[in-house]
């Protein structure tokens, strides 16, 4: 957390180990967004307009790139992973919507949430409209196989987010009950990504389980390493929003382990914080010395540097190709991002 | 809306219109309702709790009773409707969930809504759950084309959701775009309930054609008329809660032709009532006595009988059978509710 990376962009730096992979993909992603944008069309102007200030908000689109590269890796050239990489960013776009809602959140992707302009019923409804959306482009595609590992993916995601609302504000909550949580969360739909490209390419099992182990492991990194950022010091430095989890009583690891780790007094604190939600003036920083003192944050990011090597081996199967090493790259990028 | 109705149950009264359907489908809807039982299972305690407090709320279970009537119409005798109907039960369930935290409603079939009981987040994320469990089902029944029906009835009921939230409050909505939206909400449900019992038998186009239209046209009578009831002082004699649509500023068709047929000064009221939600003691009564005077609800209902007409004839393709009665008993059971 300490640690102080130079802010000029060079070879090594977490933001360009995405660049590979974005070039790789380009020429797909570009097919991609046209079909995304084509897609949440609507003779219903607020869907479009709803949909479109969240999607060309940006964010990296990790999850269809994901799916494009790994088709790569797969050896696959056909034209069938365009559709269903921009459904599968609609079930992701979907879930952020309905997560604004749930979460109350007022900011997403650096701009005011759907929800705060337009309201929680329209992200409810269009959050739905973009769910029913990637069913169709689907049931277009037309393999029964893909269509389960997208629709086994969509129920445990909302198994996953109503596990997270039963839990929260539970400062006693269990290491392995939060790891359910955001391999339900996050790492089903990084799994289904990537599992989907080699049900297409018409791989063997084992190299579609490997994409699976890859996918599971790597969306456990991303999310662990999200969940330590948003309490990072260093995150603050760049000017990028922190502290969200903890206004919201959301229960991450490095609360999890600093609370584990704590004295009598330092658990009174966190259960004021985020179990009854009375927060005052200096709670975050004090939250951020409690997790210094205790180590939290780095464990957090060893605990996603585990699963990062897992989703590494995991890739061991496939010979060295562009993608191969993109999507190492890809690893890397997940557990070095600014913290 | 006058019309007195004796209270005795008797053989042409609107419930007892029911009774042949419910008889026909008994044993398959018994099945059907282990299913959803068994479905919505989850580890994660909240899913049953709060899915099975609606659920078991009852409702009529129309919708899967009309799959399971459509098939023995079409001469179907297998097992693939009866998991089929336990989906359009779910997407109908996680509609209503949705529905709850968009109108704000505390009460559903006389109980407290889920919204009311487990917070407007649960819902949300439980009416995920749901929804991608309804689509797991329609995957493990292996048929693209059912797959096809139910994805697209999604897409269009959350794109009529959104077209509703766009128009509410609006009481210059055009009756056109009423029925768009009630097309959209109810009556494509309807008709994607009756359509797959066709596909699945496997029969002539003109025959799913005619059970489209006949779905179609059910659900549009079904919906004028429970727009009529909302108003009716007959519900209200009966001990049955009227006036939500109008609490919810809800623009349905007795308003929009009362406001149509209305003076400067009545539509002034219907402004500050509807569209400005300033609404006092007394203003229940000033709707249903303008509605009245302007044969609101009795033109409502009359066009209800429209659309009822055109699903009975849609049904005359089938020779008569114990199932084709009991259909058409359906639709009068629709459009002869108390009102």
């Amino acid at each position: 957390m300490a640690t102080i990376v130079p802010m000029s962009r060079r070879r090594g730096e977490p933001d360009t180990l995405l660049e590979p992979l974005v070039t790789l993909v380009q020429d797909d992603m570009d097919r991609v967004n046209t079909t995304i944008i084509e897609q949440m069309q609507s003779p219903v102007q607020l869907i479009p307009r709803l949909a479109g200030h969240l999607i060309e908000a940006g964010g990296k689109r990790l999850r269809p790139m994901l799916t494009i590269g790994a088709g790569q890796l797969c050896g696959y050239s056909g034209d069938r992973l365009v559709p269903l990489a921009a459904c599968v960013e609609f079930i992701h776009t979907a879930t952020l919507l309905h997560d604004d809602v749930v979460d109350g959140s007022d900011l997403r992707r650096g701009l005011d949430s759907a929800n705060t302009l337009w309201g929680n019923k329209a992200s409810v409804l269009v959050g739905d409209f973009l769910f029913s959306r990637a069913f169709q482009l689907m049931v277009a595609d037309g393999s029964l196989r893909v269509l389960k590992v997208l629709s086994d993916a969509s129920a445990i995601i909302a198994e996953g987010e109503v596990r997270q609302l039963a839990a929260s504000n539970n400062t006693r909550t269990e290491e392995i009950e939060y790891l359910r949580v955001i391999e339900a969360k996050t790492a089903a739909l990084f799994s289904a990504a990537v599992q989907i490209a080699a049900v297409v390419a018409d791989r063997p099992g084992d190299e579609e389980d490997a994409l699976v182990s890859f996918g599971l492991n790597l969306g456990l990194a991303f999310q662990l390493v999200d969940d330590a950022l948003d309490y990072s010091a260093r995150q603050a430095e760049l000017g990028k929003r922190v502290g969200d989890d903890m206004r919201e009583g959301k229960i991450t690891l490095p609360v999890i382990l600093a609370f584990r780790r704590g004295s009598e007094e330092e658990r009174r604190f966190w259960c004021r914080t985020m179990e009854d939600l009375e927060q005052e003036d200096g709670d975050f920083d004090r939250a951020q010395a409690l997790m210094r003192r205790h180590g939290a944050i780095e464990d957090t990011v060893a605990r996603a540097r585990h699963h990062a090597s897992i989703a590494r081996d995991a890739l061991g199967l496939f010979p060295d190709s562009p993608a191969l090493r993109a999507l190492v790259d890809v690893i890397t990028f997940c557990v070095t991002r600014d913290y």
